[in-house]
């Protein structure tokens, strides 16, 4: 018999998708049992639970597991109603949604991409990426979060980059955030990591470092899906 | 004073993507006006309501616009609850949202590219979109439509390919759709194209084909986002 609450999480620490369901669970205070998993011999656990994709983040609530980061996050903030993510309003959700559709496809993928090109390739990348920034800039001018005063969707999905984006830009010698250009962001990142239940438990800035350096970048960014 | 139910859809006639909302409001029957947009010269109108992307589907509802399918079939299915599209279930939501997650990045995404290339390049996105047929085929088994015995969020997703799909193959010259690999698919097509409100108003083959071949289909792909 599965206690009703029993959540577990498959994850890989240096994963900026798992750490969303992180700061998601602990925002909502749902306990859960975190599983690490090993994506270069990968368990038969993982890929029992994720068929498909064979990635982290996997949730699994009651024995029934759910992939893809965007995906659990609505289905946690679905399940558990306290600290909502998503607004109520039907018209603010699916602004919500069209932001963090935004982040990962014009941002999150190119400055994945910066990790594995080089020269002009990877100049093409981080042009990308900064203009999804200063897109990303005006959209949350005016604003404490992209959820407005409390933490949303939108914040959780593009909050990696208080952490990684500087990672990224050392491994990859590349600079992609300017904080002239961006000041409503490089605010937005200081407030964010201030909220106790997103500071807790980060990765070590010179572990991800090292993990990436060390070429196991590339199952850390992969393992979105 | 706006209408409280005026709602207009920016479309193009040969865009999968477009087509994909017409069903979702002929579901649930809700009356919309339907304005073409010329996708080389792109109207103000179309700019000012999608700036980010430039690109149709726009759905406007009281004079607020929502980009991105995807997106805007969630926005419908909340604001018109008749004939839901979603299932009420949070986990059978995600789901859902799981498998039309796959449809788009596995198979919609390679389907787009064998378009665009040749050769060896073309025969890698005719694998990858052979391989995500097949991975639907194991998931509709035993089942009328994605969403059981009515159709639902997925079906509307991946409702294209029983008008697409042919036109495909035949443009790009190509064969990606094998019914006896696929049967529960190949009757799935059959069924869809059956019911009264999905097959109201479908682009002509011929056109759709002729459209592609003079080249403009990469507008027309395109106008995903």
């Amino acid at each position: 018999m599965s206690n009703v609450q029993e959540v577990k999480l498959l994850g890989a620490w240096p994963s900026p998708f798992v750490q969303r369901i992180k700061w998601a669970l602990n925002l909502k205070g749902v306990e859960y049992e975190y599983l690490e998993q090993d994506l270069i011999n990968k368990g038969t656990f993982l890929v029992q639970c994720n068929p498909v994709h064979k990635k982290v983040p996997v949730l699994i609530h009651n024995d029934r597991p759910i992939a893809e980061s965007l995906i659990i996050l609505e289905y946690l903030d679905e399940t558990w109603k306290n600290c909502p993510l998503l607004p109520q309003d039907p018209y603010q959700r699916a602004m919500a949604r069209f932001w963090a559709k935004f982040v990962e496809d014009k941002f999150t993928e190119p400055i994945r991409q910066v990790l594995f090109v080089d020269g002009e390739n990877q100049e093409k990348e981080v042009k990308k990426a900064k203009d999804a920034l200063e897109t990303l800039e005006g959209e949350l001018k005016g604003k404490k979060f992209f959820g407005g005063e409390s933490v949303g969707f939108v914040d959780i999905v593009l909050g990696f980059i208080s952490i990684w984006l500087e990672v990224i830009e050392e491994v990859a010698c590349v600079k992609v955030f300017d904080s002239q250009k961006c000041p409503s962001l490089a605010k937005w990142m200081e407030d964010f990591l201030e909220i106790k239940e997103i500071k807790e438990n980060l990765p070590e800035r010179e572990n991800l470092v090292y993990f990436y350096k060390i070429g196991q970048f590339k199952l850390a960014m992969a393992a979105k899906k």
